[in-house]
């Protein structure tokens, strides 16, 4: 019997693809406004070659987009570039729109809920924070360290431990096979793979099946 | 002749201290609203204290204040202190009510304008933008290393060459004697203490008088 539920927090609990996206959309029209040589498509094309060369995690891509676009390294379009673009995320770091709904019916239901994330503490906090989810969950678990990363069970055994049940009395919802499915999966909880209709996934075929597949966090209430 | 104005930035042209200390107020609320197990007194004498013992770029406080105050490490409450202060400071972030009126004055009477500043240049440069102020400046010197902060002659000699005039015809407006108007006494310029009347400093007797002494940017126009 199913007692708690469990979520991923990024692209799970808010869509967190599209905060991006806006962001660094909103990011090239400031530069632009602010001098940078360049119209939007060129200047889109360019940052998504440097995203793709340094990685998501980089923190410098505007900068690296200003010294290839500017003959003069300007830092004041890479400023322009990095308020537009804190301010758009912070604007749109908001729920799903079926995500209060699904956590207060779930509650009401008498399940115990928890958030289980990889990632820095304090960011990942902010983000529940901002998202206004603080109050919602019995235990928040994150992993720090890239060893203690999902798909390894240990967030997924600390998590159940928590709130005192055993991992199979728990299901957990996530968007991704590769680290949310499969380290549930293999710490013994039930699955649910939440893949919204806008986006597909390829599975390598070492990744496995989800008990369930969902569209929207909705469903959980069907399912459950 | 005087051509130029230069402005030191933090605490000239805004209020940096109202806005950390207001944000300090706001974080403390929002961590004991989280949990944080202390009055709000005992908090802010905590919180000085290590603000006291670790320096004010410290960069975290909040956590060390939790650790300090709770049994055990709460990162939701360090979290929840965080997103309260980015918030407070960023809206407390807007020029002294007469900085706009005396910048415009002065750009009407044809004087050039500069800021002269130390700091992390994308930081400070998000500062300028934030507080509206991007559109004012014929240049903005931000001496990065440390070797090179004011009263260091070299950023006042920068800001004089980029807009092609001998030092000796500018300005330097700034609210601190041991840097602001050190060192653009030494590299010749003429220098206007602000000290604004809430304020006091204390000299060591080995820093210079300006040359103006005022008490808000509006008696610049007074001067010049």
């Amino acid at each position: 019997m199913i007692k708690a539920v469990f979520f991923d927090l990024d692209n799970t609990l808010y869509d967190n693809s599209l905060q991006v996206r806006v962001a660094r959309e909103k990011a090239l029209k400031a530069m632009i406004d602010s001098g940078l040589p360049s119209d939007i498509e060129s200047a889109r094309k360019k940052l998504s070659e440097i995203v793709g060369d340094k990685g998501s995690n980089y923190q410098n891509h505007f900068n690296e987009l200003v010294k290839a676009l500017c003959p003069e390294n300007n830092i004041k379009i890479v400023a322009a570039g990095v308020v537009a673009y804190h301010d758009a995320k912070k604007d749109h770091l908001i729920p799903y729109s079926d995500a209060i709904h699904t956590l207060l019916n779930l509650r009401e239901r008498g399940y115990q809920l928890g958030i289980i994330t990889n990632g820095v503490p304090v960011k990942q906090w902010e983000k529940i924070i901002r998202l206004g989810l603080k109050d919602f969950f019995h235990t928040v678990v994150i992993a720090e360290n890239p060893g203690d990363y999902k798909p390894n069970t240990r967030p997924y055994i600390t998590a159940s431990s928590d709130i005192d049940i055993r991992v199979e009395e728990s299901l957990m919802v996530g968007d991704r096979l590769e680290t949310d499915i499969l380290g549930a999966k293999t710490a013994g909880m039930k699955t649910a793979h939440l893949l919204r209709p806008i986006k597909t996934e390829r599975t390598n075929g070492k990744t496995p099946e989800a008990d369930y597949r969902i569209s929207c966090l909705n469903d959980l209430l069907r399912i459950l």
